[in-house]
């Protein structure tokens, strides 16, 4: 019996080889002994005695029904609908005016930006020279980057049918952006400003030299190191120059010697960009083929609270909108980031971890977008706890934060306030306690499928939400009902 | 640089530890350098030179997806069929017969099976006794397998209306898995009659004693011997006992001694007993719910020769059909042959290898049914080789045999004296070249893709190609032009 179960472990090291040695068996016994047995007591493979444990084939298996499931999906669609992707509507929809729109209200208001941007270095400058007073400065600040961050909400708001979603979104997403760039700035500022007092006063110049050369033993005359070394001291880098790299460069944290990169590698630089130009192009297809009209099929389901037909429609939602998010995920976070960095010699590409293996939603939400977490932690959680905070609370500020910005992202270029976003991020802390548990209880692996089904399906049901609320606040009851009548 | 490389190695080891890290990182250089850089030159992950490969998570996610398909397109399924599962259906189509039909066709022939059986068991006892001579005996023998296997054609043809496809399937299913026990009988009992003639002649009784006697050096005295161990030698296998264990025995091969188990293991009979009354009901309910509306639905498409539409019904019919086929393998091959092995105390539980990691459809076909296998190994493959013919030979006159069952199993019960099916068989054979060559090309992960591509695809085209003809034959055009108006 033990030879057996040897001859079993054996035989499961070189795969598949099993039936074959039936063959020569058979053909070696049947030579010399003519009723030889041909059967032996043996297991079947499933039962759970036979020890087997490889099933890598099914793997290929899922990732081919996967792949077959989509295609089926995608056919289907094109039957049902025809080609609905239209390059012109593109055009309108990334120019950011409504159809028949002349004023580009989108782009004026990115332009903007440049302004509430030049005021932070302006009031900067005048801290680091001593001409405003440190309270007010700090005061002027905190106005500037708020009035940045409340001035898409309002022009929205006021000019409302000249914004088109995409460019209402652009802008939002740019003024964002901005407003945490902006924090990071005027908060390393001030902690080099506070060192620079710290230390000797009269000497501007010289207590700030950057921590990476005090590393390496070498705080000498830091005039000639400069110049070497290319490394910026506090009140040099008060300059447009390198606001504007700050501006552009792929990262959420101010530093005043970021790591640059020596050259730009050009067959890099063509991929990414390759990437970007294809991905977006996809992304759009997508959304106009497979999203919008699954969108628009879950209207009646849902506000009829059909369970089972919107439960159906809810999982064909979450197809299109997963792969719009994956592709989404590595247009931005890994071919745009990239190409961004390789433009502007920047070289810290950490823009994301191995998110896809985490095993709790904690986890997932500290790798998945490194710049927003790497802001978070240096900037708001950090702080907060060396300020006397406990940690839980800064945590909550932190989550709290980035409900409010998932909120601003969503509710302002669809002008209907509804909290479906900032409670969905909030529920997170909830989800966290139970992917604990799953874990703990079931195993990691468990947990990563918790994380990945809370993806999956979270997303659209926000978007169902929204929607639904979105033609019931635009558009009214009525349009509901002759929508149902049709 | 490479100190760097090894960081990420590190790193890699305790996946998802890098995002905390920059939490503990950045709280501790906080406090003793304000300005320290928080950027270092880093690879993103999916840039080749990162060198990270850990994606064990997608597989979770592969999995996830395709559970959530599969209840959506369930879902879907109940919403436009409602519930079409008929218990009632079920006792009409398992008793064998037609709606409103008195006779049990199926039911007689099954039953008039044993009467071939009785047959070859009576030739088989005329011939050790040597009342009737080799030759006529091997020729009745012939006569009478053959026969076996042409009645259900004749019968199934001749009245047709009063069977069922389920009990015509049945009856076809059990009289071909006769013919190959038949042959299987027969054979071995040649064999052993050879070798009692070939040696020494005037004692009848002792020559044939079992071959695992001999490889122990027990040859002695055997009508004492056989008490004690139960090893039957040649003439004394000829009796209606030791054939019925052959006939209910879940293998095909004919062996004088069978591996016995001591005991039945009540649990495990519990759970395959269970297995095997569930899965049957799982399968119906897939076949009635799920297989006859998508494939109705496919008609038109198909016989209008529409490629895109068709392709989508293809696809969308695969899942379903994949499933009853893999519900179907593991019922017939774990659980119900598990089950006949436990009851019959049958000790060889060999049944299937690991076909689902096969990188080659050959070995697909020499794994998945080792019950077919072994018998087409010792009965067709070893005696062609041994008469002088080529290895090639026999091989292809295998694959033929096994074309032809394939066709029969399928034909018989449909009616439809179409190729499909042993097409299907004989187009292994390119298909074999192919998966080889893609297997040496590019790896074996895509020769185990196309194995599992070609059953996935394979299956749902015949399928379709028959039904398309089924109703053609006997409904004729007219109703498929009926069909396209509605």
């Amino acid at each position: 019996m033990t030879n057996e179960a040897d001859n079993l472990r054996l035989r499961r090291t070189k795969s598949v080889t099993r039936a074959e040695e039936i063959t020569k068996q058979e053909a070696k016994i049947r030579k010399s002994q003519p009723d030889k047995p041909c059967h032996r007591p043996r297991d079947s493979l499933f039962t759970w005695s036979s020890g087997f444990t490889n099933f890598t084939g099914l793997i290929n298996w899922a990732f081919l029904l996967l792949t077959m499931g989509g295609v089926r999906l995608l056919l289907e669609n094109l039957i049902k609908y025809g080609i609905l992707v239209d390059p012109e509507q593109w055009l309108i929809v990334l120019t950011g005016s409504q159809e028949g729109g002349v004023e580009h209200p989108s782009l004026i208001l990115v332009l903007y930006s440049i302004v509430p941007v030049a005021i932070s270095l302006l009031i900067e400058k005048g801290l680091a020279e001593e001409i405003i007073e440190a309270r007010i400065g700090m005061a002027t600040h905190v106005a500037n980057i708020c009035i940045m961050i409340m001035l898409p909400m309002i022009i929205i708001y006021v000019k409302s049918t000249a914004f088109s979603l995409f460019g209402a979104s652009t802008v939002c997403f740019i003024y964002s952006v901005l407003f945490l760039k902006m924090w990071s700035y005027v908060q390393v500022n001030l902690w080099c400003r506070n060192a620079r007092n710290a230390t000797t006063k009269p000497h501007l110049r010289r207590q700030s030299v950057s921590m990476s050369d005090l590393d390496n033993g070498k705080a000498g005359n830091n005039d000639t190191q400069e110049e070497e070394h290319n490394i910026v001291s506090y009140p040099d880098n008060l300059n447009v120059k390198d606001m504007l790299f700050f501006i552009f460069a792929p990262t959420l944290c101010y530093e005043l010697n970021f790591p640059r990169t020596d050259r730009i590698r050009k067959r890099f630089l063509l991929k990414r960009l390759l990437e970007v130009v294809i991905l977006m192009q996809l992304v759009m297809c997508l959304f106009q083929q497979w999203i919008i009209p699954s969108v628009k099929n879950s209207l009646i389901p849902f506000s009829k609270m059909d369970v089972v037909k919107a439960t159906e429609r809810l999982l064909k939602l979450s197809i299109p909108n997963h792969l719009v998010w994956l592709t989404f995920f590595y247009l931005m976070f890994h071919s745009f980031f990239n190409l961004m960095g390789e433009i502007m010699h920047f070289a810290d590409r950490n823009f994301y971890s191995d998110w896809w293996n985490s095993n709790n939603i904690d986890t997932f939400w500290r790798s998945w977008n490194l710049p927003v977490h790497r802001w978070a932690v240096r900037h708001l959680y950090v702080p907060l706890v060396e300020q006397g905070f406990s940690k839980k609370f800064a945590s909550l500020t932190v989550f709290f934060i980035s409900a409010f910005f998932h909120e601003y992202l969503v509710s302002v270029p669809l002008r209907t306030f509804k909290i479906w976003a900032f409670m969905g991020m909030m529920g997170q802390i909830p989800l966290s306690m139970f992917c604990r548990w799953v874990e703990t209880k079931y195993g990691s692996r468990w947990g990563n499928i918790i994380v990945w089904a809370s993806l999956i399906l979270g997303q659209p049901l926000c978007i169902m939400m929204y929607y639904h609320d979105y033609v019931i606040t635009h558009f009214g009851e009525a349009l509901l009902e002759n929508y149902a009548a049709v």
